[in-house]
């Protein structure tokens, strides 16, 4: 038997049956009238976000990652609960515009940002992370021709990466931001454009574990910001420490140790150099926020064996769950927190694979897991479906088309 | 340098330009008004089912899978030119609707398929490939309240698989179909429960370059119909041999031997046993029809250099090529064929890597490969495109959205 993933605290069984939100997971189906279902748990988000209010320096503010999860009710609860909003295209643009975000609490990263984009964030007010020279330049004379004042941060390709990220986004040669060497210059060039100088985007990984690793990495941001803006010769309004902070998705995996991240940058914004003084500190989490309040709910179709072995084919896949199915940024396949929504807190009774609909040896959401003897009808919860998983699949594989999200 | 993927014949240069159709690929580009943009040749297609045509036995008949390209003027041209249709989903079966195709000429396998999808094939007379007793028992309840016959086939699992195949379905537990020594009395039982008896569905195994591997495994597939048709007693009037046939996407890859594969399959259907000399045989192919047949063509938003590495950032991505970003069923990411479209016959002058707009590490369309020296506003062209690319990419990612696509 393989281990599956560790559940999230927060999900209580109520009379044999998962509950999310208060209600067992049957009764939202019945809501919804279909599976498969994404449900997100208003009350989890919150408590996730208070966690780390409580955790973290009071001067470090908190943005939300809108690509982890762009469910517009999602985003509506965030623009109560965070400081500022990442985005990463012009369709997250409109998305956070519909949700009804201020432009200004917004900030926008991405290397292969097009004109059209560009003109669209720099109409609406939004700050562009800079990813090159070239985009500088670019975003001056879309401000120039629109007759606004473009608002720029630099994004740093610094020399660290984060270690044991599952994203390494820095170290060594990357498509993403400025080689460090290169950002004094392009700063000064912004300002003495008469753009609004944002400051620095240092991200160096995502999905660490570590709570060690992610203090060493924000101790090293600080002091790259720090040395940066001292070489730039411009105070320095704003630095964005990247995201980092994981979830735990597989056997073993462990939460990342908050109270630790949170002292260890309380002791370094205690003892900030002068070019630091005045600036403004956020982080940027979206998987962080929202990947644990998620479930992924999905219906057993057929309960099959085959040479010995159990399948439950279900009406979900990897349509919406890519990468629970193992296919996405993944070498080796492990099993997620999967589990028996309908029986969940039965005991083991048997080893089964969960499979999805799709007609391909890919859609596979459990592998040779121990699990209470399912049928037909039983419903299969994937945890950790909060981040990455309807936005991140390919939904229109196979004709299946998107799953219904309620944010409860 | 990392070497690139072999570029499939019928892609000349015309002016230095890569043409598709006929015409230079800017010119499409400027007609669609946007990148990126996914071609499909017709003219490609249409070859590549004359060379099937013309390489196999007559009696063979041919089926497209539509799983591999879904796009409805694609859906009509291939009902000009193949025999039948294989789909996997109601979504599927809505779309052969819509464009215009025969449900009698269409068959649906997948392992979960719900009663709504159920109820929906049989009202309009589409063949099932049945993956379980319990899905032909639903099949049959659901024909006698609807009061039609439905029209009822077994898929196999045979204890074969197609050997070197890029996807095994069979060989062992497997969710498809139904293991080998149970199914003749399921036929027996649909046969005896009046529904309409189609036959077998063998499906061992696709995206197999090994012509040899490709006909010892129709061999079989032929021997194992035999001996079921045999041992349930009943003639069999359908047999779907599967697929099997890949096509180049890495370095060293080389085209299936189509003669080969032809002459071993006409030397067998020569000499069959009794139970099938009244057996109508297709063969079901979804990449290999279309693959080849299609371009993704993305524009360069911006040239980077980082740590001495160039990177073209493109305006495309794993959105659109979650396959050619090596993210989709591979465990060591390879180069797919891929060029820059604007200098086609231009020499190789420097090492660089192809990446998408996503702010992510596995947006990589090329790994430090050998191009031409591009720049912004230069086209890239990704190869074999035809199949799995916009349908089974997640095209949400990010909020970017669909590319386009034309068949020219």
């Amino acid at each position: 038997m393989k281990p599956l993933g560790p559940i999230p605290p927060g999900f209580p069984a109520v009379n044999g049956i998962l509950s999310v939100g208060g209600r067992p997971v049957t009764e939202w189906v019945e809501q919804a009238g279909d599976t498969p279902l994404f449900l997100y748990s208003a009350d989890l988000i919150r408590a996730r976000v208070a966690q780390l209010r409580d955790a973290m320096p009071e001067r470090l503010a908190l943005h939300y990652a809108v690509k982890a999860n762009p469910f517009d009710p999602v985003l509506k609860l965030f623009a109560e609960l965070v400081d500022g909003f990442d985005i990463a295209s012009g369709g997250e643009l409109a998305v956070v515009q519909r949700a009804g975000i201020d432009a200004s609490r917004v900030s926008f990263a991405g290397p292969g940002k097009r004109d059209r984009e560009l003109e669209a964030a720099i109409a609406a007010g939004v700050t562009l992370n800079c990813e090159s020279e070239a985009e500088v330049r670019r975003a001056l004379g879309i401000g120039d021709v629109l007759g606004c004042t473009p608002r720029l941060a630099i994004r740093v390709n610094p020399s660290f990466d984060l270690k044991g990220s599952g994203m390494k986004m820095g170290g060594g040669a990357k498509p993403f931001g400025l080689d460090a060497d290169r950002v004094p210059a392009l700063a000064r060039e912004i300002v003495g454009a008469g753009a609004e100088w944002r400051g620095f985007h240092i991200f160096a990984g995502s999905q660490a574990l570590d709570a060690e690793a992610i203090a060493e990495t924000q101790e090293q941001a600080l002091e790259l910001a720090a040395q940066l803006a001292r070489q730039t010769g411009a105070s320095l309004p704003h630095c964005n420490l990247g995201g980092g902070m994981g979830i735990p998705y597989f056997p073993g995996d462990k939460p990342v140790d908050l109270a630790l991240v949170g002292e260890r940058l309380g002791q370094r914004f205690a003892a900030l150099p002068d070019e630091l003084h005045e600036t403004g500190f956020c982080i940027e989490l979206g998987r962080y926020l929202v990947g644990e309040a998620g479930v992924y709910v999905t219906r057993i179709v057929d309960r099959k064996v085959s040479h010995g072995e159990v399948f439950l084919v279900t009406d979900g896949g990897l349509h919406h769950q890519l990468a629970a199915s193992g296919n996405f940024g993944t070498v080796v396949r492990r099993n997620y927190p999967v589990a028996i929504a309908t029986r969940y807190d039965a005991a083991v009774e048997e080893e089964a694979s969960v499979v999805g609909c799709l007609c391909t040896p890919l859609d596979r959401l459990a592998d040779k897991a121990g699990f209470p003897r399912a049928d037909v009808d039983d419903l299969v919860a994937v945890f950790c479906a909060g981040a990455y998983g309807a936005s991140a699949s390919p939904a229109a594989f196979l004709g299946q088309g998107a799953a219904a999200e309620v944010l409860v």
